[in-house]
């Protein structure tokens, strides 16, 4: 048995309810009496509990950690102190977008527990692309609480002693950390227990990917710029598994990989997803071509997310620069301000660097490694599951070793598209 | 009057003979009773007090952190807490380079004070360098010293949750962090009070530094390089006024200012530290020429700095790499061995860039900003001082902005050569 700190009990449909009754507060937003509770258990994540809880009143989710892997079971032990890292990037993340994030009612740090708002009728992103389903808001969105959550917490907006200060209290995540180490930079490149792919379609790829010196090095200096640049805030687990929305509303969740990190390793994890559900599309489609149009619409929104991302996150640095990065005072006058736009511009060219690097670390882990995604995972019919796979990856092989290639995102956009075209052959 | 915990009280001469006498394996080393302990105030910095402490059996050194800087007085608080930090960094140096670093005999967390082995018959670097005396050791030494406490601290040696451990138990620091960023990256390239120079003469000088933009836009880019890289456990204040040395033992002292950082600070420091002594030589000499075989005794010394300095962290590198950055299972085989030696030597190269300019900014700093070094103050000349100056200025400008312009430190050191057959003119 895993040991846990004393007072932890993980929580059943049948013991949350007398469990939330002793906060009032909770106790008074569901209304009615606890045995008037319905709780719903629908966590479909790896790691955590998830409850629905509905009173007469009112309703709300609780999420609660589990002190090991859930998808693996006790053999994998993992802190219970995500929570607290999840409860404190939340509520840093609100102070700066507001109602992208969910409502967070109530934190009990002994459980590893956090009641927040019930997200209803929003559904998982990647489940809504799975389904095809177009969101007009979301790149708006998505492109506002990175520019915002990223921009806030770093050097340009900070003063350095506050983001020493993040920087310490994000400095123990070091487990959900190593997670993101092994399994994103290490494991997919080398012969590894849990490492899966689409057998027996792709194993000359597997084989290949773990002999090629040029991708393990760039995903090796990924790694090391992951361990130790400590640009901003990072959600550090940014995909369309971590949104919930509606075609009306967008809220990011499940923040427990916060850390203090590279920025371009969130915005990379959005783009790695839209790829990825668009090389999926040719195994969700009833006949071909079906899904054009959607497809057009995965392409779109992924050059409106980093186009508007980068135009928002320029537009913050020039209009709230308080931080003790590039001090203003040093850039005065026409000239001064003419140069400095120009670094903002060379800041932004590395950070699409490092987004491209990262984007293609984890496209490749999704295939190569432990923890895959459905968008490609429900595709049964496996050949066609391994075309839409051996398309990702070697984008994303090309993405990291020849970022020179994909100046903007519009290049990636035309090279996902062209990429379609190649079917490979599976010996 | 500044405010501080209860329990501190600044020493004197007359309080700490009755201070260590309360710390049983003190007042055994020291032998005798109390009062038969002789004790001298000899601090010299701009920030604490030191003592010297004689007994009949043996003596030691007591330094004590004052709540503001000494230099400047009350006016200027600095907390108490960067003794925690100096004797925590001693002792993980302690680790790494065993006799390199002062032995640490006593830490008292409320008194901020820390009694360690005195350092007898060693003089303060800086002062022998200005009296021109040649130190066999010394590259030997601090190469050492430099490569093993980078090294050991780095994401090459140590698995991730231990490094960011230490940049949490470091994140603390901020205060000494933000002397750096504002006094090194910030001030001298803007009208502040406390800025210097030696004027009238390199009043030009110092206006073309404010008004150039190339050199700001780098000095912004090492600045947030500083607040955003934590790549090791850095001295932070590696300059020749921390080295105490005999021309046959070398000690390190005074790491307050330690954090996790980028590795080039502390070497740029000391490369900066060399130039800075070597153009000062001029106003040394009694005769032209006179310190000619020791101006080259300095460059060669610089250049076998760095040169000492790479090969050993290589070394390291190669026979140690414990840490998480680039696992050795992913670089199997002849050509993985291969290919990891070239990337460690682009990791090198990458890192000699960085040292290129932080040594250029903090060559600037010590002309320009406020803490000057007794190496150029001592010129009484100042038409001979600002000539020395103006000379070291414009080599750091162009280090600075040109980095390409010096592909390793034998071009540095053949660049100040030539920069010495300048002679400015001043309007």
């Amino acid at each position: 048995m895993i040991s846990v700190p004393p007072g932890y009990v993980a929580q059943t449909t049948s013991t949350l309810a007398a469990c939330l009754a002793r906060v009032p507060h909770l106790a008074e937003r569901l209304g009615g009496k606890p045995d008037a509770w319905h709780i719903e258990e629908v966590g479909d994540g790896n790691l955590n509990l998830v409850f629905k809880v509905y009173g007469p009143r009112g309703a709300m989710a609780v999420k609660q950690a589990l002190p090991y892997v859930r998808l693996v079971g006790e053999s994998w032990p993992l802190p219970l102190s995500r929570a607290h890292y999840e409860h404190t990037a939340l509520s840093e993340q609100a102070k700066h977008t507001g109602r992208l994030t969910p409502e967070i009612y109530h934190y009990d740090d002994k459980l590893a527990l956090i009641a927040m708002e019930l997200l209803e009728p929003h559904i998982i992103m990647r489940h809504g692309m799975i389904a095809g389903i177009e969101y007009p808001r979301f790149a708006g969105d998505i492109s506002t609480f990175m520019a915002r959550t990223l921009f806030f917490t770093s050097d340009l907006a900070l003063a350095a002693d506050r983001k020493k200060a993040m920087i310490g209290a994000f400095s123990g995540n070091t487990a959900l950390c190593k997670i993101t180490e092994d399994l994103i930079f290490t494991d997919p490149y080398r012969i590894a227990d849990l490492n899966r792919w689409t057998k027996p379609f792709l194993d000359a790829y597997a084989a290949r990917w773990r002999e090629d010196d040029d991708l393990k090095l760039a995903a090796s200096r990924l790694k090391l710029k992951f361990m130790s640049s400590a640009e901003a805030l990072l959600h550090g687990d940014l995909h369309t598994g971590s949104v919930m929305l509606t075609t009306q509303d967008t809220r990011v969740i499940d923040p427990e990989f916060a850390f203090m990190g590279p920025m371009g390793f969130d915005v990379g994890a959005m783009v790695a997803n839209f790829l990825l559900n668009y090389f999926s599309q040719d195994g969700h489609e009833d006949q071909a071509g079906a899904r054009n149009s959607y497809r057009a619409w995965i392409l779109q929104t992924l050059v409106q997310i980093w186009n508007d991302f980068a135009e928002k996150f320029l537009a913050l640095w020039r209009g709230h620069a308080t931080g003790d990065a590039y001090p203003s005072s040093l850039f005065q006058g026409e000239l001064g301000a003419i140069r400095l736009e120009a670094e903002r511009r060379a800041y932004m060219s590395r950070l699409w660097t490092d987004t491209l690097g990262f984007a293609a670390a984890k496209m490749i882990r999704r295939i190569l490694g432990l923890a895959h995604n459905i968008d490609l995972e429900k595709i049964t019919n496996e050949r066609v599951r391994a075309t839409c796979e051996a398309r990702a990856l070697t984008l994303a092989r090309d993405m990291m070793v020849n970022p020179g290639g994909y100046p903007d995102i519009a290049a990636v956009a035309a090279a996902a598209r062209s990429m379609r075209a190649w079917t490979p052959e599976f010996s």
